[in-house]
């Protein structure tokens, strides 16, 4: 790879100061006059017909400016296949499904309100397990309209629908070769079921907005989200509003990990500033975002596996029954791309997938980081180590053995490109000591040691526009619409524009996402920031570098391919003291002579081709795969069932990194939401109800809950993308994806036991040794 | 003219709702956290050395923030010859003149902490009268190192500097042919001296400001100002950041006139903002207004005409003493450019001019609406009807035989276009019944007539810039940086762009000025917007035109020249049916293919030619001229010596008027303003100290001062400009200059007395009628 002078050095976040002075500024920050505060009620009931709802008691207390049900708004539905309104409408699907709002001078108030307002219900049968709801005549119908609703109109394939099973939300099918007779041509077929707990975000800032209609007609919503230009098109389309007179905009939001779904809670500020002509401020509490903020999808895994004696795979089998809860937000977008984590990794020349997004009388799930992937690679990775055991093989051979190269074709028809797959798979095994017994702690502690491989994809077909514009002192202003969830995209783009203009980081200014300021952006999602914000920002660097060097080379009498820039001075190649520096360009008082201000535009669209409905094949269904491993070794107390994590590495490939500091957090994130995932965190959900929404019944694990520093690893195998910015392409969603395999096949390594269903509880280990015991002692 | 859409058409202000529901958000309505108020302490001397300055006090009051004084501010300075720092170093020089600021959390302690500093003054002696101080040797020396200081680096021409007399700041002197000889060729030659007094602008929002220093290191200031951009750079300048990390923002502005002229209060607002890390708010009470704003410049006119007896104007020669107060501002500048009110309106083969701007211990002295040329015109008119009376014409003849003509040069060299001056005289004569005898009112009122011509000149040499981005639904987004400061510039651009893109008014959107995102623009001075910001506008919706025909010819296969646009609709011309949909050229989700957004920019500087320094010779020294005439009939109360407006009327030229009820209130505004320059308005100054800093005391007229709407009028000559937007030129900061004379000329034309000191109070015209009784009943 190229020396660079700033792309792949550490560099300090551009957001550090503020962040640790305290001086960021979040939406929670976002204070007006005259700014109200919003409440929702939610619904008691999973499911239920709303017979009646009487706001008048509420609308009496003093104080309340307006009160909102479903009969108030407008009826376009929310959500990829548009199955949600922004407060209900006649029927309730879940336990805390917002039915009404109020807004009213001070938030105690506005939570009086609510409570003041009464509905009466006629309660429903209901349904919570996915695996009855997607049967034909189910006990609940969810959505009896489903096939009526329009589909979202993103550039992705159509999806199937089950017409003779209503709660089948989307049912996508992928195939190539013949399973069956791959399954024949197998020396060994084995097949079994894993699960996967519904998990919280666990973000640290809850969900929260401020809107406000304009004295010139244009309503801005400041809010939480992770796709401002999405979001702004919902809020036109919701509300009849021309795209024009919608603004949104966001300031440092708290996190992501996919959980800012919300977009129901920023259309019901908005209809409330609407209705008061007022601005109104909502925010969730945290057991609200439990509730009502899309928490990852619980799933259903079968998996079945042929493979030959030398531990070939023949052929792979596999049905994933995702329960979507009551409304679908991206679930089907998650049933979609979920395959990908097993389509990417191994050569499988018989493969067939069904996955079903299904709905229930559950809370909404929705996008979580991993987006199904790490559920695909929880079945696959143990049953890779299943496999290798009864073919009395090295699971790490196995691996290797079924590994796609770079160049590969996958089950799909894509080829592979910038794999670093198996880079990761060897650096995670020399790291972890692989083949090496560790030193059994004393007692009842049995030590193990687990391996796991997966990988991640990001979406492809989506389109990044960016502007940069250079400042009459050579400033360079970038604005893109990426959003800073913390992840440092800010940085990485602020990195990006110094490197193309031979400038350092903080010549660089990175605009804060604003709709009517920053250009169009899909979305912060699918890990696709720094390749596709990037390229864009790059192209957006090239266009005000052309536009700079046409102005220099009509002063310096030179072609202006034979110029280039460093330190604010533009010189000519080759001659660098013949030059002129930026400022020059521009007239005393900071203007360009023609055209006023210099500013260059990057558009990057990232190509698609199109994708068989009916068997997933596609030249180019993804942007990239995104490929890591990780190693662990665990302790597993067989007296208690605890398990402590003796070790934790992780190791991916990022295309070419472009702040290592940066990549590392990105991996410490990933361990130890793969950690919560793995040991520790579950949504409880009991006939609808959310048992532990907060975070004292709720564990995620925290810094006392990770191995030390000397004990973990955050390596890298850089395989740079042809088409990445600088080589670089996204890698973080997929941080936490093989973490709990690792995990899970280090406990079995450990005590000999394997716990399918995700988390490892000491219950689960406690009642599977005990199963153990018994079959042992049995016959 | 053409007929045209929008333009032309009385248009609703598309502020008018904003403004009547009281939605409309001016500077004094930004509050932000932990925002902080500011406060200065003044000088109580005209003229002192600064001993010593103990903050002591002040700093150690509980919730006092920060404390400065000139020692702890930069020594870079203010003004149009750098004269003035933002807080007094080492010596003041009026009384008010700011010493120090504090910063505190609320107001009432700001105020109280200001109190709390001890000033240790040494008095100096002081000068107030300019004819005084201009001479060699003057009791005081203003500014001693005067020629030190730096011109400011606008593209104007220098002035002269008069080393022996120390005071005088400039010297602006225009000459052609020869007077001398002028005179003797003359068949009359009279001279005399006129004046006026200063007057303050009143303005309904006094100047205030915010100041932030950014986390992310840039300074925002929401200012009530005129010109951001130059605000911007005068920051950037003396606070010694880069001009990309200052932001300057206006919002609605309650008022202009000239009289916004006040960097030093957003730039203490913004070092004790940068102090205190913390948001700093100040804002003028109204008695800071009078003091510290720049108030109109009182000026002393010396006047010498030679005549033919036909009425034929031979020679002109005037001396201008302008009274500067003790720092310059603007004043350089009407010294140099009031010239042209007499310059532009009559020929004189032989004309000699000078003007000097003086400095005195006397508040402060800047633009104010008429720049110096009111108070030309206030001589000038008041001459020609005392020459005509001598000469025994009509003093509407007398004019008429001397106006200059489309076509013809002045004594400076310029070619005259786009005039309107005799149409506005013939129509003012035609209204007031020139020539017939009003009914006389019974008892001691005695009724007359007046009618006053007068023009005033626009800058030239100057840039705006403006941007037009086109959304996705078709609405035009118009950038630019004029303020809108009660004159209807917003609603001006928006009928620009709305008629270049065949839309309503209501298509558009205008952005109030922003410096990180509304282009760069000279400043709202001049009555420059209509004409430079309007071509600048323009001409950026013809590039956002061009680009949106690049696109849509592409599609439609038409050339690009054969295509407009109407309705938001592209249409090849002459097949209208044949065409598409603006939002047709997005993607659904809102940008473009190519570039992402569209965006058009325009670039319109005011040709300027060179300008000899000796003689005031070029051949473009001004953008363009804009004339009028005025009437008046008044009823004088010899008894009493009150005056009483029964008539007042104007007509001005305005190239081809873009919203003619605009036009009208402009008119409206320039008759009050007239009107009070004439009869009431005065600030009194006495040794240094205004006697009447307040609307108690001071008498701007109010609607009941004005006569009724069925005896106003508010006519338009428009002689189209050929480099104006549709032929448009600016009118309204003539319309209030011929106003004074027009009532002065009526008030001699009643009662036969002629008041030469402006204004024209009862207390002088009883004085002169008793002078005038007592030389008539002398021998």
């Amino acid at each position: 790879m190229t020396e660079l002078s700033v792309i792949g050095k550490n560099t300090l976040r551009i957001d550090a100061l503020d962040k640790v002075t305290g001086k960021a500024k979040y939406v929670i920050d976002v204070m007006l006059p005259g700014m109200l505060y919003g409440k929702m009620l939610r619904s008691p009931h999973p499911h239920a017909r709303i017979i009646n709802i009487d706001t008048s008691r509420a609308a009496r207390l003093a104080g309340v400016k307006a009160v909102i049900t479903g009969r108030d708004i407008s009826p376009e539905r929310l959500g990829f296949i548009r199955d949600r309104t922004v407060l209900a409408i006649d029927r309730v699907r879940f336990i805390g499904e917002p039915v009404a709002a109020v807004a009213a001078v001070t938030r105690e108030l506005a939570e009086e309100a609510a409570g003041l307002i009464r509905v009466d219900y006629e309660p429903l049968p209901a349904v919570f397990d996915p695996e009855e709801a997607m049967k034909p005549n189910p006990a609940a119908v969810i959505h009896p309209e489903l096939l009526k609703y329009a589909l979202h109109p993103l550039p992705f394939p159509p999806y199937r629908f089950e017409p003779d099973r209503p709660n089948i939300l989307i049912h996508r099918h992928v195939e190539h070769g013949d399973v069956e007779q791959g399954f024949k041509e197998s020396d060994l077929v084995l097949e079994d079921r894993f699960s996967a707990a519904p998990m919280q975000h666990c973000l640290m800032e809850p969900h929260n907005c401020v809107a406000q209609m304009g004295a010139d007609g244009i309503l801005t919503v400041w809010t939480t989200t992770y796709w401002a230009h999405w979001f702004k098109a919902e809020v036109s389309r919701v509300m009849g509003l021309p795209p024009s007179r919608v603004r949104v905009i966001s300031l440092y939001i708290g996190g992501n990990f996919g959980g800012r779904t919300t977009p129901h809670l920023g259309l019901t500020a908005a209809l409330l500033a609407l209705k008061t002509q007022q601005p109104v401020k909502m925010a969730f509490t945290r057991e609200e975002v439990f509730i009502d903020s899309a928490s990852r999808e619980p799933m259903v895994l079968y998996i079945k596996d042929g493979v030959k004696k030398d531990g070939t795979l023949v052929a792979r089998e596999m049905k994933a029954i995702i329960n979507a809860g009551a409304y679908s937000s991206l679930i089907v977008q998650i049933a979609r791309s979920s395959v990908f984590a097993t389509v990417g990794v191994y050569r499988m020349p018989h493969f067939k997938f069904d996955a079903y997004a299904v709905a229930t009388n559950e809370p909404p799930y929705g996008p979580f980081i991993g987006f199904g992937g790490s559920h695909i690679v929880w079945a696959v990775e143990n049953h890779m180590d299943m496999l290798a055991e009864k073919l009395e093989m090295d699971p790490l051979e196995m691996r290797r053995r079924n590994l796609l190269k770079e160049a590969d074709e996958d089950v799909c028809g894509q080829i592979n490109h910038s794999t670093g797959a198996r880079e990761c798979l060897d650096k995670m095994a020399g790291w972890i000591e692989w083949g090496t017994t560790p030193p059994l702690p004393s007692g009842s502690w049995k030590v193990g040691k687990g391996v796991a491989q997966g990988c991640r994809q990001t979406i492809a077909g989506t389109t990044s526009v960016a502007a940069v514009k250079v400042h009459e002192d050579g400033a360079i202003e970038v604005r893109h619409s990426a959003h800073e969830v913390g992840q440092g995209c800010n940085t990485t783009m602020a990195q990006i524009a110094a490197e193309e203009f031979g400038a350092t980081v903080d010549m660089v200014k990175v605009v804060f996402t604003d709709t009517a300021i920053t250009p169009f952006e899909f979305g912060t999602v699918s890990m696709r920031s720094t390749f596709n914000t990037g390229n864009a920002v790059q192209l957006a660097c090239q266009d005000a570098k052309r536009q700079l060097f046409a102005l220099a080379s009509a002063k310096l009498g030179v072609p202006a391919e034979g110029l280039d820039i460093r330190d604010n001075r533009i010189y000519v190649k080759g001659v660098p003291e013949r030059g002129l520096r930026v400022p020059e360009l521009f007239t005393p008082l900071g203007y360009l002579v023609k055209g006023g201000e210099l500013v260059g535009n990057g558009v990057f669209t990232c190509p698609i081709s199109s994708e068989d409905i009916n068997t997933g094949q596609g030249k180019r269904v993804v942007a990239y795969l995104s490929h890591g491993a990780n190693a662990a070794e665990v302790a597993v107390n067989t007296e208690t069932g605890e398990v402590k994590l003796l070790r934790l590495g992780g190791c991916y490939d990022m295309g070419r990194p472009i702040n290592p500091k940066a990549c590392e957090a990105m991996i410490q994130m990933g361990l130890a939401i793969g950690t919560g995932t793995a040991l520790t965190e579950e949504m409880v959900v009991r006939e609808g109800r959310i048992v532990n929404p907060n975070f004292m019944d709720y564990k995620a694990p925290m810094a006392m809950d990770m191995p030390s520093t000397d004990r973990v690893a955050y390596q890298f195998a850089p395989a740079p993308h042809r088409e990445g910015p600088y080589g670089a392409k996204g890698f973080a969603e997929n941080t936490p994806v093989p973490v709990a395999p690792a995990i899970g096949n280090a406990v079995y390594h450990a005590i000999g036991v394997r716990i399918k269903d995700l988390p490892i509880t000491k219950e689960k280990i406690l009642a599977a040794l005990a199963a153990k015991a018994g079959r042992a002692s049995a016959p």
